[in-house]
């Protein structure tokens, strides 16, 4: 049987916070490596312990609790909650379940970490956001995953616009794109139905470069001019699944979810924007790709090279400016003294690393981590006029606040 | 005194094919280089003779053809095009005045080479394919200037798509990104004014990216959903202007133009596209990007790497599959036979001389040229749609027919 | 207290495989992460446990495993080589010790990892493989850790070319271009002191690039060329190390190795090879790039992008070959069927969790690992050729067999 | 009958400069298309004339003059120089024949403008360098053909590295990768045959990148060590030829000539340079990559990327320093503001434009135009050398001054 998997040091002072995770997929592996890891790295004030990990087969999750160092197994998430040796519950499930989990979770006294997209529709969200917001005058804390903003490269990002080093932005690109729907063969997994998906590239991808987008600018958008569209329509049904990928079985069934979504939009500040998420975007692996244009200067990010940023100060002399490349893996570079030398680049996983960094630093400090169900809810709203929007032939949909 | 400069040799059967311009800025030196060049490279059925230029002010007329190589110079275009000695009027003019002078040398019995965009309304657009189809009738042809389909890596998209190379086409993303209106002294130039203009970028840069975009998917958008923004609205006057640059003279004008347009669309096929065209992308130079993604591979192309075109082969082996760049300087890539050794890479300028090229050929041969001015049409078309959907709040606007 | 950390679940059959490692700065933070993480990705024969640490100072040492995961802190080498509880020493010291530890771990019976370069001469080196020789006759083995090797990228790129893809190599370029060492105000360092690093960018730098080019080109060289350069020779002493970089303290001292070695060599199949590490290449922070050039492909790598490789197929159409981006992120690349889906890069210290991963299989299955001390002995006699070369006014000479 | 071209307009106060020709394959079409542009782009003290070309084949001569814009064709040399109206020589043709041709241009009273390398051996360049220096008493000026110093982005790399934008130098690492000879059945050129060529990458790229290198650092090399090597020493024979590119014939003949150059060098100020020349690199179509590191900067350029410079400032904070791509079209660019707005690239071919206009220019202003016969001999000496320590086992071998 695997121990207790402990992060950090003598340095904690505070007691350990004992976290209990549901959920064991791709999600779930990925976030596991973050707890395991995250007090090896980062001086913490809280010592991280993976204490139970729950799923619904008890065989699965034994053996997941052993791959992934979990010290304890459920199946069912409610007793996983009433753990007394639980203080944070980790919601790595599909968007269905999210709300009920995370609600009860912090009726039941735990601090939350929910992946996102935060739900599946916005009455859920705003159920959750309530929860939250109870639960903060006890002392609970409540976050939303979006993984994409503790990437170093982004965190600079984030870093330099709010420096000015853009002066007044006037446009925001971005796009998700991936291609693992290209073939009409793959098959029917959860993430191709409306039920336990909420929706499709728009919920997955287009959640995360919304979140990104507006982390990054500083704003959240006013409103969206979308069109979606789902190009293939029965799949063969699925069977095994693991990672994105899955083999299929006999039969088919309705794809119910968008294939690609694209949208422009505006910012409350002038600024344009636009924004696709697809999953045929054949040869493009996880090309979450952003470019942010302002009076003083430029930035342009690309998932597919995580380790680098690119910048262009608008200020310099026309003689020798341009786009520079800048290798986010210096000891100046957000999470990254903690790191390797510089040029040793990081990889996806340790997105889940700084996360838990920075989720175990605001709850041993009282304070509420960025971001917030609130802000889930907010990107929920986005989602929710891009469908409106692409339903009402494009036309231009205010977010709600 | 500059003599006629000719292009081709001793293997041209047929007679002359004596050019007569109207205009000498940056279009006119660009068109000038193209057919000084043309013969000098290729071999043409027609050898080019620069007969005339026209141009208001005659002292600067005069320069010009001395400097640019045409042996006669005047400075009103109806003079031009009742030469006997002008057998195709290319017209280098803003695009306020396409329609009156291309209608006229029509009439006049010339051949005509019109810049892009064709007109400033489709009003005008739908004149000049009148008189262009009429023309036809008489043996004469007329070719609208999107000299984007001429460059090598694009002309080779358009055969890898056009050989299924592609398969189904599901996402076109095209963009045009400039940054010379960045700085909000810029001044007030011809190209920010309606009267001359018609649109800001979408006239200008958007013209380019629809067109290229129809060129190489094969097809033609059969609506948009569109957002135009102008970001500074009142600019100093201009006084003296070369190629994009100017400098400002007192007081201030308002601009009348769009300063940047996004817009999605359809295409009949079921593929989605997205288009931005914009002069605010601080950095970028000359951004002209364009991505298709088919059910079978995709390709990607910037014209600030004009001499590339990146292709992914999705039928390959996941092992060793990958976006390649190929460099399209091989004699077996379009245009590069008559050129230099492969590596040896062409400039912005060819694009021109194989603008020049194609039309010599399609007059010798009697062949309607392409693009035609039908095809400037459509493209005004999908312009004058992205300006409808944009006043109407967004709204899908569907393409006139 | 840290419990010890182990990795990997029920289904290891054999007993644990028990670490104990020698070293915790730079190298062993890196070699405790592959031991941490290993089991948890990769399925195991032998789960490995981190049982004891070791270095000079005790509170340090007791830090660092408290810190890293080990069971135990040790002050005196050959205290942890006599523990009972250690089944592999994994040794991650400064060159200068390397010898004498190995030798007298394999004496001790204990299987031995040992970090690059192998030992700081020749004699050493021959040294530790006879007592890897005569320690394999009693089932214990020894690897060294070229763990560039374990780079998905580079791994493919040795596949690539035992599949014959590149046909008869011409050309083998390489440069390990760092720049810590520009300002000259750098402290000295125990890797700029001779009778520690054995020699400079040399052994550090050029060890590597040596190891991955005859790796991925699958021979050893035959002899070499060399220049080699101090450029700068007095450095204030340092104090604090950590990572790659240190404080001064007062006074300085003389460096002793060389700043940049540059060498050309030779292939028995006829291939030429040139090398050159440094670490004056401002702005190159890790720039190890490989390049192969063959009859029927090319190959091109850079650790500073260490998830793509580039290839060139030389067999395909002009029309249609170029350097392709192979995103070394998919099922089918080496290593990757145990980590995230396509597009989800990894880092740097994936390179250890991978080596651990490979001798974790070796060990269990009783197999001589790669690479060997005798590989490690072949790679320090390339670097006594090039310094002989280099003193003897870059004479060409063979590499001792 | 083409007229004879003429560039540049009323401004020109000076007389023409009457340009005859020798040779009119690859290199003599690139010249001819510099001396017909240079006028129409640049404003010149003196209008180029095309006023005569000369080969041996009296038809292809006269075809070429044809189609190239030349007023009249010769096929004997002695005849070209002879004429009155000729003012400079213009030498395209093969190196066995420059020193005899220069020499007795020099000697009729013309300029000399002649392709590298100057000639095949040192005593053939001493010899010119000679009749340069007598015929400059006499107002004459000798011009060696070095174009790739008047690409806008090395243009650029040289004034920056001469405004101390890179501090002192380190290292110069420059390669010439090309890919024409990979293919063993290619046939036996005259660029393969010692008599004609001289060498082989040696005399054709090496020559370019020491040129280029040596121009870039403002420093010439002292000493070098080397090995060359012939890949494929037995080739059909070739009957046509067009570029690089060429047809087999019946039989085999012997390469006479080395397939790639590599060297290591050292320059006076202690920076350590290498370099490699080849024809077999595949995929690589003219990789002209040169890379400089200063204490202060470091600065990357590759002739497949011809309109870019990629620049690192080293003095810049670490957070947001990177390479940057400079896009060499700015009108503060060498060259460029003559030209296109920004973003809108130049090809190979106006490296002969620039040439052109900076011979132009010298000899209006009675200034030594560089490179000189005396920088042409010096890099000469430079190729010597190199042959010199491949012959003596690659021992370190100063250069001749």
């Amino acid at each position: 049987m695997a121990q207790p998997q402990q992060s950090a040091g003598a340095e904690a002072e505070q007691p350990p916070l004992r976290v209990g995770m549901v959920g064991y997929a791709f999600m779930g592996a990925a976030h596991s490596q973050g707890w395991r890891t995250v007090g090896r790295v980062f001086d913490l004030p809280r010592r991280p312990v993976l204490a139970a990990v729950c799923g619904r087969d008890a065989a699965a999750v034994r053996a997941a609790a052993d791959r992934h160092g979990w010290a304890a197994a459920e199946t069912d998430w409610r007793a996983l909650i009433a753990r007394d040796d639980v203080d944070l519950v980790d919601i790595c499930t599909p968007g269905d379940s999210h709300a009920e989990i995370a609600v009860a979770a912090l009726a039941a006294g735990k601090h939350v970490l929910c992946e996102k997209p935060l739900a599946n529709t916005v009455e859920e969200a705003e159920a959750m956001v309530r929860a939250a917001e109870e639960a903060r005058e006890r002392g609970q804390l409540a976050m939303v995953g979006f993984n994409y903003r503790r990437v170093p490269a982004t965190a600079l990002a984030r870093r330099m616009v709010a420096e000015g080093r853009l002066g007044r932005l006037r446009h925001v690109r971005v796009t998700y794109l991936q291609d693992w729907l290209v073939d009409p063969e793959f098959p029917l997994t959860w993430r191709l139905r409306k039920e336990h998906a909420g929706s499709g590239s728009l919920g997955d991808l287009g959640a995360h470069i919304v979140d990104l987008a507006q982390y990054v600018a500083g704003e959240q958008l006013s409103g969206v001019s979308a069109l979606t569209e789902t190009f293939v329509r029965e799949r063969p049904l699925a069977e095994a699944v693991k990672g994105l990928s899955a083999a299929a079985t006999g039969g088919t069934g309705q794809v119910t979810v968008d294939d690609a979504a694209l949208f422009t939009a505006r910012f409350p500040s002038g600024a344009l924007a636009s924004f696709e998420a697809t999953r045929y975007a054949t040869g493009r692996k996880n090309a979450l790709r952003l470019e942010l244009n302002g009076e003083r200067g430029s930035l342009a990010f690309d998932l597919e090279r995580l380790n680098e940023l690119s910048y262009h100060d608008g200020t310099e002399s026309p003689a020798h400016a341009g786009f520079r490349r800048i290798l986010v893996t210096e000891p100046e570079h957000p999470y990254l003294d903690a790191w390797w030398p510089p040029g040793h680049g990081l990889g996806y996983e340790h997105t889940f690393v700084h996360q838990a960094r920075d989720l175990v630093h605001a709850i041993a400090e009282g304070r509420q981590p960025d971001p917030s169900f609130a802000d889930g809810l907010q990107v929920q709203r986005v989602l929710a006029a891009v469908e409106e929007s692409a339903e009402k032939n494009s036309v231009y949909t205010p977010i709600a606040v």
